[in-house]
């Protein structure tokens, strides 16, 4: 039997992490990490292969960091763990660890639709031969039919409709695009800019059959509308994939993910697990969240590997960051919208500016910039922000991140020190950050 | 006489922003500015107009905000402020006042090198009539030197040389570009991309004399040497505008600009200042600071407006968060740079990593980005930041001045939830920002 020190199960976003954090914490033991496939898909790229990137190859994690750091690899399907010997069976054999991380990640969430098996519909999974299938389906297809318009949905069909000779379909039953992250206002922008690049958005729509023979013909609404589909692809959301945690007795939490206290380690002592695969707290009150996001599987391997021998670090809950773009259009978004924030049981303000990221306005690359903050009114902590704007805002969010996370005032955050530069942001008198927290510290002012 | 209730004098970046926060805090009092010109030049864009923007016209001021917030004006000198009698005397007649707010800013720092005073040798000033004149001499000029190689002196060459048969020279007596801001292993790509680009940069000289009869001829250095000069831009940093203050009798602070407390509150009561001419105070141990930062001033505008009429707001001290750009080269930076650290007695660990902004790193727009953090051994806690990359780097920055203003340390960063996306940024295990920290914890643990 192999032995080794600390075992982790999956090579993804987040066993990769808490390899490359074991290696860097505990530099004198062996970190092994199993994974089945020899190459793992990077999730977040998975809808540019289908547009910009052209190819699987071209979304396949490179190890090289993993491979710096030490890492051991084992490519094998782990089996069964057998908690009590401190031990897994893969497909290789039987290999004893010191410390266990389960990354097992996530799997598509189930629909239920009727028709979902036939041929030519596709759940947005992480195989790499599933993806090289659809795309070898799209080639020739020419009605393609997304079910679910949030960040994937919208980066599938902008990804699709990039492809010659597409009539590409996005359904989605809430009533806008993207509400888990941005309230109306910023959906329709988002709205706007996928029918102005060709797509067919169809919101507030319930799809109710996938019809065909044994391939996959059109697509069912509850109305009796149907769409014609060549390909359908159903991106939903993910869904913990616990099989082996629990057939290993691991304790599973209220959203059926496998159960951690905040410094990440299971129920079972010196066992820990990360990323989708386990449950997810709210930063905002504590409740289950969720939200599975890459970053978020990513902080939460940067804990479970530092914590091993040791507990240094402890998971603040989920915030929820993330953001995406179509053609010009970035929209990014952290924290609570208003319309969430009010389901939370705040008191809420907000703050809204719009205005040029270039001053003076007229400096090349100039493009007006849209941010919300959210605030409780009680407190005048930040809750959330949300930013329309070109692709800085990628980063512009991470500040909001950061107020959101140390928890700023909007007191605080009127008086932030920001750089301002004319060929890269907004006048220091208008930078959006401090100019909407201080627009809220108004609004808060006057309702006293 | 007049008679007002917030009485601010100058309209530039910290009274327009003293005003705007005014009206916010205290709609129901009336905010009066004086201002001697009736359009201010954007001091951040100065460089711009002489390559970019090609006017100076381009470059004023909007007051639209100011307009709309019900800020009301007097394009009136201020010859003497009465502090007994809350009255100033300006070209206009007298106004009385109830609060007042100094914004009266800076000007170009005096050098003592002989023949400063010749036609053709040009400070950086906010007058706008001097830039035009500067605008119309380079027109005609081909030998143009930029003696001072900081921020303004990068930006002002650099737009200079994108002008036809220029051969613009920039004298530094620091061995290095930019050294306020920036450890030597970032300045040199400064000075790399700016010799690319055409500029002769000639780091380590000093400046013994601009020769030349009435109008300058030619600069000479303290080895001798002379440079060929039509024009020469003098751009050694900006020394407080004080007096007003002075002959008020207010005191004045350590650097010789005007005292205030951390409610930037001056030694007469209810008499503020902020902005340029008032003394900076560092947020790394408190001492003196000679940062002078646009962005400092509105914060500091920022606290005094809203502290008119009872504290709510104090200077947590200038942290220093800057950025720059020559061509698609971007330098920013926040906080202390390792030499400074040093200096400031901390005992220093450093993170540096470098690698794509986009996941996976082939996609469109992928540049490889820098960043350095700089920690302080003993509490962990983040002291600076420096980062080379695209434009985005501009907003990024702020994140790392966010996580210095908040005294985060590297294990709070480790764990930090960042927004990672592949068309705008690097990927959830690779963010730079947690990275850089993580191996900085790293680094910590070894020599424990």
């Amino acid at each position: 039997m192999r032995q080794t020190d600390i075992l982790i199960i999956g090579g993804n976003v987040a066993g990769s992490a808490a390899a490359i954090t074991a290696r860097r914490h505990y530099p004198h033991k062996e970190t092994l990490l199993v994974r089945t496939e020899k190459k793992a898909v990077i999730p977040c790229g998975i809808p540019y292969i289908f547009g910009t990137l052209g190819s699987v190859d071209k979304d396949l994690r490179p190890d090289a960091l993993l491979e710096k750091e030490g890492v051991k690899f084992a490519f094998e399907h782990v089996e069964a763990i057998d908690l009590a010997r401190q031990r897994v069976q893969t497909s290789g054999g039987q290999i004893g660890y010191e410390r266990l991380i389960l990354a097992t990640g996530s799997l598509p969430a189930p629909i239920p639709i009727p028709g979902v098996e036939k041929e030519g519909v596709y759940a947005v999974s992480k195989d790499t031969a599933h993806l090289q299938s659809l795309l070898h389906r799209l080639r020739d297809a020419r009605h393609v039919v997304v079910i679910g318009c949030g960040y994937i949905g919208v980066e599938f069909a902008d990804e699709i409709q990039k492809l010659e000779g597409k009539k590409v379909t996005v359904l989605e039953v809430a009533p806008h695009c993207l509400t888990m992250g941005y309230d109306a206002e910023f959906c329709v922008e988002m709205e706007s800019v996928l029918q102005e690049r060709g797509l067919h958005l169809r919101t507030g729509v319930k799809v109710a059959e996938i019809l065909g023979e044994e391939r996959v013909r059109a697509v069912r609404l509850a109305d009796g509308a149907e769409i014609p589909a060549d390909v359908v692809i159903v991106a939903v959301g993910a869904a913990p994939n616990v099989e082996l945690a629990r057939a290993a007795g691991l304790k599973l939490g209220p959203t059926g993910a496998i159960a951690v206290d905040r410094t990440m380690e299971t129920s079972q002592k010196n066992v820990f697990a990360c990323g989708d695969g386990v449950e997810k707290i709210s930063f905002f009150g504590g409740r289950s969240s969720t939200i599975r996001l890459a970053t978020v599987a990513a902080m939460e391997a940067r804990i479970a590997g530092a914590n091993l021998y040791g507990v240094r670090r402890e998971n603040i809950g989920t915030v929820g960051v993330s953001a995406t773009s179509a053609g010009s259009l970035v929209l990014a978004a952290a924290g609570l919208t208003e319309t969430a924030a009010k389901q939370h049981g705040y008191d809420v303000v907000s703050g809204t500016v719009e205005g040029a990221n270039r001053h003076p306005g007229v400096m090349p690359g100039s493009v007006p910039t849209k941010l919300k903050l959210v605030f409780d009114r009680r407190s005048g902590v930040l809750l959330g922000g949300q930013i329309r704007g070109d692709q800085a805002v990628g980063e512009m969010i991470n500040l909001v991140s950061a107020c959101i996370q140390q928890r700023m005032t909007a007191d605080q955050m009127a008086i932030f020190q920001a750089s301002t530069q004319p060929t890269l942001t907004a006048s220091p008198g208008t930078y959006p950050l401090v100019n909407a927290a201080e627009l809220a510290v108004a609004k808060m002012a006057q309702t006293r």
